[in-house]
């Protein structure tokens, strides 16, 4: 466990041996009856969903940024669709290519099926055309501002720092400025940066 | 098109016909930049992703239900984890067996591929086991109110009422709790009563 400060008060973070099984434990049932992460408890409520999760704690502790824009019924509802088209559409047809280059060789020794990326791939060029369409009339997804929808990318995204996801995607010619989003150029713009890691540190974060 | 009342005023409905493709043409793409159902207009507003339109349509016309919670921290949070579980647990393993019996068959004339079914249902019997637990806990997915979380699986769970999936559902021995609250005797002892289509509607559904 080691305490982390997330807008308010510190919180505890427990660490979960993926390789040990400890994700299917027990003890982490309790927090997760799926046996997957994340888990949040805070007092007596006991939490899963990444999604969910993010919303409870910007909405606990609210911030200038009021990233999940909660009092404007069409932002708000623009936050939200960018929040569902992550998981719907981006997530659906990027994940077999980090799942695929990176997370079942590290985890798993897998080796990477080159057939199920490049047509991850072809299906990501389509999706991300809808994504460049929208990033051009706006700095960010739900709008001008940047909202709890750009983080929500932030999970998958911030592994396009790492070589080998970022040379994949980079073959697709129509993804220039998604990858200029992900690499974090419009937060920065803002004064935020995101932390990345290299792709070595991929396996660290699992231990 | 056909007026429709839901929540407050008519709202106009366009009928896709998904074998003339449809939901690829410009003018539809316009609607839904990925070709998909549903879209959503409300004057200059155009909306996609069904869960985020249904926030959108309970946020504008609220009602005495209130059925988003989202005024109280902890009961919008559980909301949002029963929607989230819908999308992530529920459907993940419910979608390949009504693909595989009804909608391939219908709208492709794609025969059933019997290991898939068995193969989801194997997945599902788990999936079905943490909704059992938390069921036997509270009346609603929420907690003992109904709420938008109930309301999301209304797509795929009205199906149940058809005999080819209850029957396949039926096979799992742990999901009997689960199919009466898919058949709505949860929400009937509130007054509500769900609408459901035998399977020959819904080939009809999609013409």
């Amino acid at each position: 466990m080691a305490p982390v400060k997330v807008f308010g008060p510190a919180i505890s973070v427990v660490n979960i041996d993926f390789k040990a099984l400890e994700h299917k434990s027990p003890e982490h049932l309790k927090r997760n009856p799926f046996g997957q992460m994340p888990a949040f408890q805070d007092g007596d409520l006991l939490l899963l969903e990444s999604r969910a999760i993010g919303r409870y704690i910007l909405r606990k502790y609210k911030t200038k940024a009021n990233l999940p824009r909660e009092g404007n019924l069409s932002e708000a509802t623009m936050v939200d669709i960018g929040i569902e088209m992550e998981r719907h559409q981006y997530y659906r047809v990027i994940s077999p290519i980090v799942y695929g280059c990176l997370f079942n060789p590290v985890l798993d020794g897998v080796p990477t099926n080159q057939k199920v990326v490049d047509d991850s791939l072809e299906k990501l060029k389509k999706v991300l055309e809808v994504y460049e369409a929208r990033l051009s009339q706006n700095t960010y997804l739900g709008g001008d501002f940047l909202s709890f929808a750009d983080l929500s990318y932030f999970p998958f995204t911030y592994l396009f720092h790492g070589d080998t996801v970022r040379i994949a995607i980079r073959q697709v010619p129509s993804c220039e400025g998604m990858v200029g989003w992900a690499r974090g150029e419009a937060l920065h713009q803002e004064g935020h940066r995101w932390h990345c890691s290299p792709p070595e540190g991929i396996s660290r974060s699992f231990n």
